[in-house]
């Protein structure tokens, strides 16, 4: 009985070796007895991709992007060429592709390269033969048969956009954990898996330290409308939807709580208090790549004021040499940096219509003697920063105020 | 200043680490520096091909060799950009490619392809652009896209070929020798290093044992007449020079002596002397793919013979099975085998225009009270089986006997 197609994602950790390739060939064929058309896209083994990157550190520090993708793309052909191997072991036929052979051609930006189209015709011709067919992840080509990476967490992108592309009826993306969780699980032990969640919750989540799946992936899959379901790949269960809008049975005003340890704090004191002047400061960093998350900039007196905003860890040290330059060149004063502060946030598309949940917020975090730096706030979420110490007690104290393990 | 084109090849050792690939690195911007184009052909890292292969077995003891090529080519695309880094870190440009992408394109015979056709456009469009072009060795792609490899040994032919396609000055092939001796200097400390050789006489010390290049490639440059030039990769010494035609300061008969331990002797008994018979037994030997290598028949008496002949050690236990059944339908007697004999070989263009070579070998032979069990011969070799427990004294007796320490 032909049941339609579904597209399924496993991450590093699902095939980190022989064994969990065997337990996911399993699975698939499980899938193709009972009726799907499938296409699986695979992370590389384990590792693989960190100990290649340290290998190629080996031979030169800042290796050409070009040949850093061509190295890097290895990881992934060589599980999909395994996980074909554990399939047709099985008795069901497979064939593996790298990104170029399945059709995944990109722009020219190597290790962060962008998908510009999809030729999905010797996929389908491998379908209609009946096989099951293994795609690697992260990884395309150019128009030039160059090999491209997609960047970290880039099998998700493939998976998602391979869905859209072949209007797949599902997109299961497979990692080591349930689904998606009210809380970190081995912060607040009560925290509860979701089951349906919406592209804009998780895209929150996602960017705010939940490190199930890749942002953009998300993007896109919100875009083109793929329904995703993020489960375990060692168990059975029905893991978390992800969807355009979820109907719930009561209003439910958050729908989770995130940390990010991931950014640090840097302060500019006494920022002359002149036009142009923070743009000056942003243009600079953004010009280096860097990303600049929250920016808060106290009300001004005597004409000066502090700029305080965060940048991912990665980057701190590269931020602060930038910040000091333009702090002396603009006239202001000292630049500061804290990396001992962490984001908290809550997330919830009930929040768009209910007034009252940063006052919440803010109320548990005061109870809790938690000082707030900095506060940012979107539609479906409000973040905080706080001191380091503070931030699993944090986490605690509202799930608990939103009854998130109801 | 200008000075023409060179394929180089570096076989696993040269390239077993990142050291020895910072080497060849060193050796290749060499090249480049004083004026040459270069084409580079590089093998998998050390032992990568036989790491690969146990992972798949662990997996299916038998993959699908479609599968099998996928996951062996990665051996070699993670050599070609660790090299490319390399020499992009001595400060010259270097641009990788995978087989497929070199232009490589074979027939379907997955795990041993030959290759049917080179397109070298992408290769001379860098070259143009002063950049030195590296490809993976041992493999290639289908019309389809598919990924092949060109069987064991394959990146000598890789090498061979492009140097032929792209008609290059010199074709060097990297081992981890000083080139071809005329014997194996482990057995005979007196061995000397040839400094030319024909493509004839490598072609039989290839097959008949000598390591150092695959007998395929040599037959391809032959065949071209592509001047192959055999040294080692950690040394700056000349090393062998493979040419069509060898002009000697004074005749030389024999020019090296091999020895080939992976052979085993099969005898069968009592061979029914009917026509047709002999055919029986070779024709479903090779129907399942094993070589056969000398054929002895002795001399009919009594309506019944014997039948001995050579396989590979790797086929023997394959091949006695099926002698055995071959035997039994067509009233045959016992089926022996031996595995403690080797063959030995003098080669050497002189022997054609000189009679008494043999004579002499089988001389030097007796008088070191070694039996021959089997003789075989050629224009320009003559083999024979003996018991092992002879192979390096006769292999030294024939060194002395033909002045090839001179």
């Amino acid at each position: 009985m032909k049941k339609g197609l579904i597209v399924q994602k496993f991450g590093g950790s699902s095939v980190a070796n022989v064994e969990r390739i065997k337990n996911v060939a399993k699975r698939v064929a499980g899938y193709k007895k009972s009726g799907y058309d499938l296409v699986v896209v695979v992370s590389a083994l384990g590792d693989t991709t960190d100990e290649l990157i340290e290998l190629a550190h080996k031979v030169i520090l800042e290796p050409p992007e070009r040949e850093m993708d061509m190295l890097l793309s290895t990881g992934e052909q060589i599980s999909v060429s395994l996980l074909a191997m554990a399939i047709y072991k099985l008795g069901f036929e497979a064939v593996s592709f790298t990104g170029a052979q399945g059709g995944i051609i990109t722009d020219t930006s190597h290790t962060k390269a962008r998908i510009i189209e999809i030729n999905t015709d010797k996929i389908k011709k491998e379908l209609r033969k009946g096989r099951i067919v293994i795609v690697a992840g992260f990884q395309g080509a150019t128009l030039n048969q160059d090999i491209t990476t997609l960047g970290r967490g880039g099998s998700d992108l493939t998976a998602v956009a391979l869905a859209k592309e072949l209007r797949a009826d599902e997109c299961q993306i497979y990692t080591d954990v349930d689904g998606i969780y009210t809380a970190d699980p081995r912060i607040e032990p009560k925290a509860k898996k979701i089951d349906f969640i919406t592209y804009d919750e998780m895209l929150e989540m996602a960017s705010l330290g939940a490190q199930v799946m890749q942002a953009r992936s998300i993007e896109v899959a919100k875009k083109f409308n793929v329904p995703i379901h993020v489960r375990s790949s060692f168990s059975r269960l029905c893991g978390t939807m992800i969807l355009k809008e979820v109907k719930r049975m009561e209003e439910v005003v958050v729908s989770g709580v995130t940390l990010n340890k991931n950014e640090a704090k840097i302060t500019v004191c006494n920022v002359p208090d002149r036009p142009g002047v923070a743009a000056r400061i942003f243009k600079d960093l953004s010009g280096s790549g860097i990303n600049v998350d929250m920016i808060v900039q106290n009300v001004s007196h005597l004409r000066q004021t502090d700029i305080s905003f965060t940048v991912s860890k990665a980057d701190v040290l590269r931020a602060i040499k930038l910040t000091r330059s333009v702090a002396k060149s603009i006239g202001a004063g000292e630049v500061l940096e804290d990396q001992d502060i962490v984001r908290v946030s809550v997330v919830g598309v009930g929040m768009k219509s209910h007034h009252g949940v940063a006052a919440a917020m803010f109320g548990v975090l005061a109870k809790n003697k938690t000082n707030i730096e900095m506060i940012s706030t979107s539609d479906i979420s409000i973040s905080c920063i706080i001191q380091r110490k503070f931030a699993e007690s944090a986490v605690r104290a509202l799930h608990e105020k939103f009854k998130l393990a109801k």
